[in-house]
């Protein structure tokens, strides 16, 4: 059996127990999701991605760097200098992923007109119904 | 400005209020990423989806079921069969999407040992750093 095929049979996201869920939802959270996406535009201080990800709390990021340095996807340099200067950037790991991520990222805005119109058209066809006798 | 373009400038993830946002958390939450990647296997029932999605409650499913069909992504079709049989099944637009979501569920999975042992490096250099006087 080749390696591949050794990893394929090893991990499965539909697995309940399995470690690569965990993986995923760092990956694909709210703030994971995004900062791996920032980062894929280039090299971001703490106080950067915070702005770029808007919305994200200090704690929040903080954690969620940290989860993303830990699985091996994010690389964390603290520059000698004074005060020190903290670099954030993706691992050639992050960099596969991140470029999935941000495909994803803008097939989901290039499709949300077609997403707006099928909300509009469901919302109408739950309201026909609520007023049909 | 072509559509795309102006399709670019409309919605962006990063953006707080943008409404792709909301799409996305729906395409990539923890039950609507896995639900998604088992329809992109086929047609289900609904019994049948929560046994593949292991883990995910009956209202959880529902209410994940819910938020794709409204979202265009997933078609609901109830068959005129006495007890009623309800198949789901992915749209044009759902199926784009779940084929790069299951891209990076492949990706992460055939990236674990990669993972694992990026996270066995950090957490050893943790507890060095700890023991270090």
């Amino acid at each position: 059996m080749s390696d591949d095929l050794a990893a394929d049979f090893a991990f499965d996201v539909f697995a309940r127990a399995c470690q690569s869920r965990g993986t995923l939802e760092h990956v694909t959270g709210r703030w994971g999701g995004l900062t791996l996406g920032a980062l894929h535009e280039g090299s971001f201080r703490f106080n950067e991605l915070r702005r770029r990800v808007v919305g994200v709390s200090e704690k929040m990021l903080s954690q969620t760097l940290h989860a993303l340095e830990r699985d091996g996807l994010v690389h964390r340099e603290a520059q000698p200098t004074n005060p020190p200067r903290v670099d954030y950037t993706l691992t050639p790991l992050g960099q596969e992923v991140a470029e999935r991520l941000v495909g994803l990222f803008e097939l989901v805005e290039g499709r949300m007109p077609q997403v707006i119109s099928a909300r509009e058209r469901y919302d109408a066809a739950r309201e026909a119904a609520r007023l049909t006798p």
